[in-house]
C-alpha cells in the first residue's frame, strides 16, 4: 500500500520525481551509463548542477540580482557554523525561536559576539517573538523562517539595513515572500527541494569578503562561487534529484501554486484541529506553520485508539517530535491534499468512536 | 550500448548495486516508500547506517580495534580541513605526493606549522619519495596512498609513533594493508565505495580530545562519534548505495577478492603500456598504481586515431587529467576485467593500423 506520508524530514517528494530518479539510476539521459557513475565534470552532469542553480534563482525570483545559488554538502547544520565563519567579524544578532536557531546560535559563538535579541524559549517556542530591535552594531541579523518542530512559522521578518540571514530549510519554495530583502539564505534539501544529502545556498556576493580570519576553502563560499558550487565533487544525485523537484515546482505555478495548495491543504488540518474538541493545536495561531501542524490529544487517553486509526489507514510519520509530543503533520509541497483529508477523517472518525 | 567506464571518479559501480539502488527510490525494502522520502531516523535508516559503519570496520579488519567508522558530508576535501581543525596544534608532517596531498597541505597550514617531509612536484609527481623522516615533534603524519591524477600508489607506510594518517580516497577497500597502522583514514565514497556525497573516515579514537581550539560541532570528529554519525541529517542515499557496494565487496571474496582481480586487471594493462612501441607509462613503474593507470602515446600524432577506436569500442572517461595529459585508465573494484581488455584491443589495432 502506498502511505500517506507526513515525514517531517527526509519527506515526500512528487511522485514523477521518484520515477525518473529511479530511472536515472538505471541509465542517465540515454548514456549506456548511470547517473552514480558518470564524472561530475561531465557535460551532462555540468548542465544539471547550472540548470539547478539557475531555476532557484529564477524560481526566487532573484534573477539578476546579485545573488549566486550554491548545492555545498554538510547539511543546514554545516550553515550553522559556515554563516558565522565568512560573516561574523564582531558581533551577530539571532532571533531564537526554537531548537535550530539555538544550534545556530551555539555554533556562532565560537565566532564572535552573539546578542540573542528575543527568544520564545520560556513557552517551549510556541509563538514567535515579534517586538525586539537588532543592535546597531551588529554584522548580521540570523532567523529561522519555519521551525519544523515546534510548528511555528515567521510571517513577516525584520526590516533591517544589516544582512539579513535565514534558515529556510522547512519553508523554501513553499511561500511567496520578497526573497529580495534577505542576503543569505540557506535550506536543507530534504523537505521541499530534494533528498538528505545537499543545502542550497543563495547568497548575496555584495555580503562577502567583510571578515578578516582566513576561512577554509569547503568553508568559503566565495571559493565555492569562483568554482560554480564545483570546487570539489558534488554530491552528484541529490543535486539533479533537486533539479527534478525545482523542475516540478515550475510546472506546477511555481511558488505561488505551491502556497496555494499548501494554505489549502493547511486550513483543512487547522480547521479540524480547532473544531474537534479531541484535539488542540501546539502553536500559537497567529503563528502558525503551513508546512509542519502541531497539534495534541485535548485527553491523552485516546491516544492508543487514535494511533491505531492513522496508522490502519495508511498513514506515515505523523508522531511529534520529542521537544512537543503529540503529533506533528509535516505538510511538504509534494504531499497531495488527499493524504491531508485522510488524517483529517481518522480525526473525525476517533470523534464518532468515543 | 553499456559503456566501459573507466572514469576517475564518480565511476563504475558493480550492476547489481545499480540495480538495487534504482529499486529502492520506487520502493525501500516494501515499505510502500522511496528510500528518499523516510525520516532518517526511522529503525529502517538506523540499521543501513549501523550495517555500513559496522561492515566497513569489518573489511578493513579493524573491529573491536578502537576505531570508529563515521559516514560524512563534504567529500574528501572538507577532511584536509577537518583532520587538522581536529589533530593539528602545532606541527604536522604531510608527504606531497600530488595535488590532493598539495591541497590537504594548503588548508593544513590554516591551523599550524606544516612540514612537507618529501615532494615529488619537481617531476610532476611521477613518484613515491621514498626517504624522508618525520620529525619528533610533529603532531601527526598525513600522506595519501594513492594519486588518482598522476597514477602511483604508496606501496609502503612509515613506521612512526606518531598518529598515521591517510586519504585513502581513491583506493580503499582495493587491497590488503594492515590498516591498523593507520590511525585516521578518510576517503570520499565516489571510486570504490559508493556515489558523490558520503566521505568514510575511520579514526582510533584514542587520538582525538589533544587539541585546545574549540571545534564547531559539525567539524568534530567526537562529535559525530557521540552520534553514531548522525548528528545531523546524513546523506541517506548516498549511505545506503555504499552499504550495498561493501556487500558486493564481503561476496565477492572481500579486499583480499577485490586485490586479485586489481592485479589482474593492472597487470593486462601495463604490460600493454609497456609491450606496444606506441605507448609509454607516465608514473614510475615501482609506483605505479593498479587503480589509475596513467600512460602516453610515444607519437602524440596518433591521438586522433587512438581517440576514435576507444570511443567507437564504447570506451568512456579514458582522457587524461590535465596535469598529465594523455591517457587514464581508472579500473576500480567493479570495472570488469573484459572492459580492460576491450582497451588493451584498441591499443593493439593502432599498432596494427599503423
Ligand atoms: C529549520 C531547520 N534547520 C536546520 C536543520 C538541520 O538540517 P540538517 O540535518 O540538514 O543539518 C533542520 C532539520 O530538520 C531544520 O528543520
Ligand atoms: C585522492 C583524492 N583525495 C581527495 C579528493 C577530493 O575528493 P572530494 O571531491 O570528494 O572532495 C579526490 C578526488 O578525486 C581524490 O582522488
Ligand atoms: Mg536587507
Ligand atoms: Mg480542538
Ligand atoms: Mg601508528
Ligand atoms: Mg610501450
Amino acid at each position: 500500500m502506498k502511505k500517506h506520508n507526513f515525514s517531517a524530514g527526509p519527506c515526500i517528494l512528487p511522485k514523477e520525481v521518484f520515477k525518473k530518479a529511479s530511472e536515472a539510476i538505471l541509465d542517465f539521459d540515454n548514456s549506456g551509463l548511470s547517473l552514480l557513475e558518470i564524472s561530475h565534470r561531465s557535460p551532462a552532469f555540468v548542465d544539471v548542477m547550472e540548470e539547478a542553480r539557475s531555476l532557484a534563482l529564477e524560481l526566487l525570483d532573484l534573477k539578476d540580482k546579485g545573488y549566486k545559488a550554491l548545492f555545498l554538502q554538510g547539511g543546514a547544520s554545516t550553515q550553522f557554523l559556515m554563516t558565522a565563519y565568512n560573516l561574523l567579524e564582531n558581533k551577530a544578532a539571532y532571533l531564537n525561536t526554537g531548537t535550530w536557531s539555538d544550534k545556530a546560535i551555539k555554533e556562532a559563538k565560537l565566532f564572535g559576539e552573539v546578542i540573542e535579541v528575543a527568544s520564545s524559549k520560556e513557552k517551549n517556542f510556541n509563538y514567535i517573538p515579534k517586538s525586539y530591535t537588532i543592535p546597531k552594531d551588529t554584522d548580521y541579523f540570523h532567523c529561522t523562517s519555519n521551525n519544523t518542530i515546534f510548528g511555528t512559522q515567521m510571517k513577516s521578518f525584520p526590516n533591517t539595513d544589516k544582512p539579513l540571514v535565514c534558515d529556510m530549510s522547512s519553508d523554501i519554495f513553499s511561500r511567496k515572500l520578497n526573497f529580495s530583502n534577505f542576503d543569505l539564505i540557506y535550506a536543507g534539501a530534504q523537505k521541499n527541494m530534494g533528498p538528505a544529502g545537499v543545502t542550497l545556498v543563495i547568497i548575496k556576493e555584495e555580503i562577502l569578503g567583510k571578515v578578516t580570519r582566513k576561512i577554509p576553502s569547503m568553508l568559503d563560499y566565495a571559493v565555492h562561487i569562483s568554482k560554480d558550487s564545483m570546487f570539489n565533487t558534488p554530491p552528484v544525485y541529490a543535486v539533479y534529484v533537486s533539479l527534478l523537484t525545482l523542475k516540478w515546482i515550475k510546472e506546477n505555478g511555481g511558488i505561488a501554486g505551491m502556497e496555494e495548495n499548501n494554505n489549502r491543504k493547511a486550513t483543512l488540518l487547522y480547521a479540524e484541529v480547532d473544531r474537534n474538541p479531541l484535539f488542540k493545536g501546539f502553536a500559537e495561531k497567529e503563528d502558525r506553520s503551513p508546512m509542519n501542524a502541531t497539534f495534541n490529544l485535548t485527553n491523552s487517553g485516546h491516544k492508543e485508539a487514535f494511533d491505531k486509526l492513522w496508522k490502519d489507514a495508511g498513514v506515515n510519520g505523523l508522531n511529534g517530535h520529542r521537544s512537543v509530543g503529540g503529533y506533528r503533520a509535516s505538510m511538504y509541497n509534494a504531499l497531495p491534499i488527499e493524504s491531508v483529508q485522510v488524517v483529517v477523517n481518522c480525526m473525525k472518525e476517533l470523534e464518532h468512536k468515543i
